[in-house]
């Protein structure tokens, strides 16, 4: 089973950026359960207001929207609507057996995007920043979707 | 490794289902970029209130939710709650072999599916319209996934 | 082709839980749709005031967030952050050919965690509860993320 066995260099890239994207969304739920710690607000649901080990000292406005927490949601979104798209049909770009280094470049140069977009949104860079990490990541999954299209149906 | 070569009509039908409905998701994305710059507004983060290229004249009420952006972030969200779900459960869908004729109806009625569902939502159909398109690629994706639960299983 | 085969016991595994995975993320809709109707509330976009079979007597407050119905669009989302990032994960732990009961700890764990979150969430019980399930899903999706990725590099 050589075309997916991870001694194929496309096969480890996708590996290699699928298990880091893979690690990168995970973490960020992690890192609004941690900002919603820290700041000890953030809170969604009603009943995360009866007091426990999380919440000693439970008030009411911890239900309402704080930027410091809800950026880490935003983020996560945003990698909701990218890493799962590229996750599926960069699997299927490797069952069409591309260049090796064209396959480099788009999967790391997802991951890379994808991370900048992060660090860009945590650190409030302006909107155009943002926009281009965003822009980046996306096109690759186009050209990937693009690419396993045409070799679908030619 | 014929059974996920493109060859194979089940394989090639699921690798078209799926760039498309990647494409789609990818391209509800800047659906949500076009309606934010033409409206200047439905923006989600403070820092986008700072001038720049992208928004020269900014003004509080742009972080307001606009109907006209959000609409297009709602059809995203439901398009995430569907979508990731029927490509990972297709792929697995073809790993069971199934009758071709099966799999074309299934992933195509997907497609065809969410399609209509996304006009039906831009369009501003009356809820049932929506809800049909809906519970159509609903469907379509519980069918694939108790169809690869009996195959697994007996 | 035996690798992807349900002959293969991780494969069987990973089918079952995949399966069982999509099946809880496409019933979380439904439960949103069941709640909606019964409650007659937490509708999202002002065409659904309209009146029509689905809301025979609509009324402004439809559209205000109502917890019944919007927590279950929070258990759904809480899903599309972990489930799809399990399902791209779990089918490349079963191309490096883990250890079979490993491999089935940690679907079966995934799939029991995530049911064992989605009842805390329903039923209220404190964040502590849902936090305990969150984790053990979380923990499981890093892990095989880790092990794909020493399998890949090393």
């Amino acid at each position: 089973m050589e075309l997916l066995s991870a001694d194929n260099p496309v096969v480890a890239a996708y590996m290699i950026a699928a298990a880091l994207m893979v690690l990168k969304v995970m973490g960020q739920g992690w890192v609004t359960v941690y900002r919603m710690m820290k700041s000890d607000s953030g809170l969604v649901s009603p009943e995360d207001l009866r007091p426990g080990p999380f919440n000693k000292t439970p008030r009411a406005e911890q239900l309402e929207r704080n930027d410091y927490v809800d950026r880490s949601r935003r983020i996560h979104r945003n990698d909701l609507e990218n890493i799962p798209a590229f996750l599926a049909i960069g699997l299927l770009f490797v069952l069409v057996a591309p260049p090796v280094l064209l396959a480099q470049i788009l999967f790391y140069g997802f991951v890379a995007a994808r991370i900048a977009h992060t660090i860009a949104y945590t650190t409030k860079q302006s909107h155009e920043v943002r926009a281009t990490f965003y822009t980046i990541g996306s096109l690759v999954v186009i050209i990937l979707a693009l690419y396993v299209l045409g070799a679908a149906v030619f």
